[in-house]
């Protein structure tokens, strides 16, 4: 029920409209559930059953999101007269109406099962370290996301197109500055940290630590910082990921044995974006109000808590004695633990394994050749080539093998062009968002040393949460902060903690 | 895809037909794995999302289901020239189709809405022992019934009608005098054991079970019968349930520490559900002929697992060595164990935890009951008084309030009326299944003891479970047993062996 849109006398059609919607809404949020139990819960025989199951959902969303009621009743509601909150959901619906409509059935289909095939091939490439393998299926990703992007619009930078697929409400031109300008800081930074003879208390967590031991800590940790247990669950999966909704959203997180701050701030970091879903307004289930806003917002509430929160200096004071509840050998101090789980490695060539700073570089290198690839000015051949060349000039290493080089990550099997930036994009909305909250909230610093974590709740709830998708994804940056969606307080955040760890 | 069913040269219309019901049945198995997430997963504030979902997916389940390109393929095959399995297809989708769309939408969301009212009336009428509370309720419950009875057939009696529901290719006469057979059987027999003077080692499972290992031992009980843990799981809930397909289908089970053979036996009942599930032929996975036939086979295969298996004197010897490896100081023999296991209760009113002779006569009386309900020879009011002079008659025990009568069981609030008896019905069908297995396998019983169960599984899975809804319920029967669908094996089963047990 739609109680909050539709108060107000809002036109037939609009009812209707949400009606419909809801359907799609609810269809979308079930293939999440059959998700979730894909991941965390099914035998590894079930994935036939399974597929059927997901594609029929996704085909029937696609045949209820194209209908040609929804076509007219959009087009009935043009120029009608809606409330802000009505116009923001037909804004929304119209746009996935839209582009649902624009790319033929067939090729969406193709792009699938181009995907089906590119995996299988891409994990064999990246087993084997032989890009050839993988080749051919990147580049059929490439041609048909071209084709893709040209159904959309024609006339436009087709990676800017594919971008909006998961940023639909940002300015590329505007992201694209953003991750130059995190180039330009992080290289020279890095660089000097390099050079630093600054001593970290790097090896304060070394040591063997027991896997369920290590689950009750993070248990702990959620219950610590505020994780609704009537509306969540734990459980490890082999990527840790979120999935839900305001009644029901749950995090996965992994244990390795050797590395407890994995799992920490890998539990943390979900439980960012499983407070987001939470948030949304339950009144608004099933409408555009009621879902969140995209990819960057959504990995800005997951950043926020695993940086800003979590590898904070007075969080560490908070969690240390926790530590060592669980842990009694554990002897690191506060400041020991800070530091260790801070500390910027030398030679990571993993992305998925890099600290707060490099982790922008391996994005940016990523983001410049899907760009590039997707535009035309580099062909697939050439990705291993410039893959090494720009790992060598931005973080001063180079990959041995392409397994640990450019066939490390999954996405580009999925054919996800313009996925990449939205990683670090929602970093830096993180570091914008905190400093505003940190402004208006009296001592923050020392309620997180308290955890005390109510007023952070309430200013993210308030800010960012309770909207949905009623404002743009600049707009709701700009009246939560007071400013445009900038790389600015990124930059201070980085410069001041890392400025301090290394004495640069 | 429907290799097998469409490997000769069906007709177009068919192969449309099945292509249409292919969705069909995915929504339907989609329902299922969120159902399941609901009752064994989800958190406890979940419920209002998890209802949005399933409504949507079963509205759009009826939705295709009486879609009138259903109806009109189903004209075009009327006279078409189709192989045997092609047949029992159609006449599978004709039957779900022609129910459906003979109910109005209206009627069906009215009793669903009714279920939603009658359930937290019965649960307080159940509570405080307030027949009054859940009477009108059971009262509008039987008008609805009886009406979309009358959308189906109205020259009917509308009890057979809903019958049909749950057992659609069974004749309500058969059915009606296993029914009676039973009482004949069982009234006099349960006399004798209440005279006998035999003396069972009722208390061999005294004490107190670890939930643990008791779940251990389940675990344990399950691999032992042949449990494939690539396509299945175990977790525990209310309600011991099975929900899956040929690629998945999991059980649950409970576990009371005061009662250790409630678990073992409540896990091998779900089990021969899954076995049933997980034999049907995976190349016909979403077509009838990859869906199990109805309520009473499935039954029969619990029941045959769970009484014929896992309450016989073999079993037990092969069981009782596994009991004392989780519960050392356990040191019942088999003979002992297997008494307690079988001892038939004297006093118990409660169906749920009626031993494997009284059960039935707890079934017959609510099949009396409702039966007369929906025909009109009944008054709603008058249920309670029948209710408890019926348990005096058949049973020799009266309730002392209608908590423990005729308010114990969930059934009637969901107004599902026909449902009882198939409980019954799969038992008897049990008997039969088991009788036939026994005459064609070699020493059964030795490879029972033996823990050797290749054999058994490949009988059922050849004569029962790859069949999905190709035969009709006694053609099933007929092709498994060379007989018609009969009582006269339970009745020779439950002489022969509380015969010996009680010495009658």
């Amino acid at each position: 029920m739609a109680t909050e849109a539709t108060s107000t006398d809002a036109p037939e059609a609009y009812e209707t409209l949400l009606d419909r919607y809801e359907r799609i809404s609810y269809l979308g949020t079930a293939s999440g559930v059959l998700s979730w139990d894909q991941q965390v819960m099914m035998p590894e025989d079930g994935t036939p059953a399974r597929s059927k199951q997901l594609s029929t959902l996704a085909s029937l969303r696609h045949e209820l999101l194209t209908d040609d009621e929804i076509g007219s009743l959009l087009s009935e509601l043009e120029d009608a007269d809606l409330g802000d909150k009505q116009a923001a959901s037909v804004r929304e619906i119209r746009r996935e109406h839209e582009r649902a409509d624009a790319v033929p059935r067939e090729l969406v289909e193709e792009i699938s099962e181009t995907s089906s095939e590119a995996l299988p091939a891409w994990e064999e490439a990246k087993e084997n370290d032989d890009f050839e393998t993988f080749e051919p299926y990147l580049e059929k990703h490439v041609d048909l996301k071209r084709e893709y992007a040209e159904h959309i619009d024609p006339d436009r930078d087709p990676y800017e197109v594919l971008f909006e697929d998961y940023e639909p409400w940002l300015s590329f031109e505007r992201a694209e500055e953003i991750l130059a300008e995190l180039r330009e800081t992080l290289v020279p930074m890095i660089d000097a940290i390099r050079e630093s003879d600054a001593d970290l208390a790097t090896d304060t967590f070394e040591g063997e630590w027991d896997a369920d031991v290590q689950e009750e800590l993070s248990r702990e940790i959620l219950s610590t910082i505020g994780y609704d247990w009537d509306r969540g669950r734990l459980d490890t999966s082999s990527h840790p990921f979120t999935s839900g909704n305001q009644f029901d959203c749950r995090v996965t997180t992994r244990f390795d044995e050797s590395d407890p701050v994995g799992a920490m701030t890998s539990t943390i970091h979900e439980f960012g974006h499983a407070q987001y879903n939470l948030g949304l307004p339950q009144g608004e289930f099933g409408t555009p109000l009621g879902e969140s806003r995209d990819l960057s917002v959504h990995e800005s509430q997951s950043r926020l808590w695993e940086n800003h929160v979590g590898r904070s200096r007075p969080f560490w004071e908070l969690l240390t004695p926790i530590v060592k509840d669980h842990f009694p050998e554990f002897d690191g101090t506060p400041r020991e633990a800070y530091e260790a789980a801070n500390q910027v490695y030398e030679d990571n060539l993993i992305r998925v394994e890099a600290d707060e700073l490099t982790y922008h570089l391996h994005i940016v290198i990523r983001f410049e050749i899907e760009r590039d690839l997707v535009r035309g000015d580099l062909e697939v051949a050439d990705v291993p080539e410039v893959w090494n060349d720009k790992y060598e000039e931005y973080l001063g290493i180079r990959p041995e093998t392409d397994s640990e080089g450019c066939l490390q990550d999954i996405h580009w099997s999925h054919g996800n062009f313009g996925y990449f930036p939205t990683y670090s994009l929602g970093s830096v909305m993180a570091a914008q968002l905190f400093s505003a909250a940190d402004e208006e909230i009296d001592d923050l610093e020392g309620k997180i040393r308290e955890g005390e974590f109510g007023p952070l709740h309430e200013w993210l709830s308030e800010n960012v949460h309770a909207h949905g998708k009623q404002y743009r994804t600049n707009d709701l940056v700009v009246r939560a902060t007071g400013e445009d969606f900038v790389a600015d307080h990124f930059t201070e955040y980085v410069e001041e903690k890392y400025g301090e760890l290394y004495g640069l």
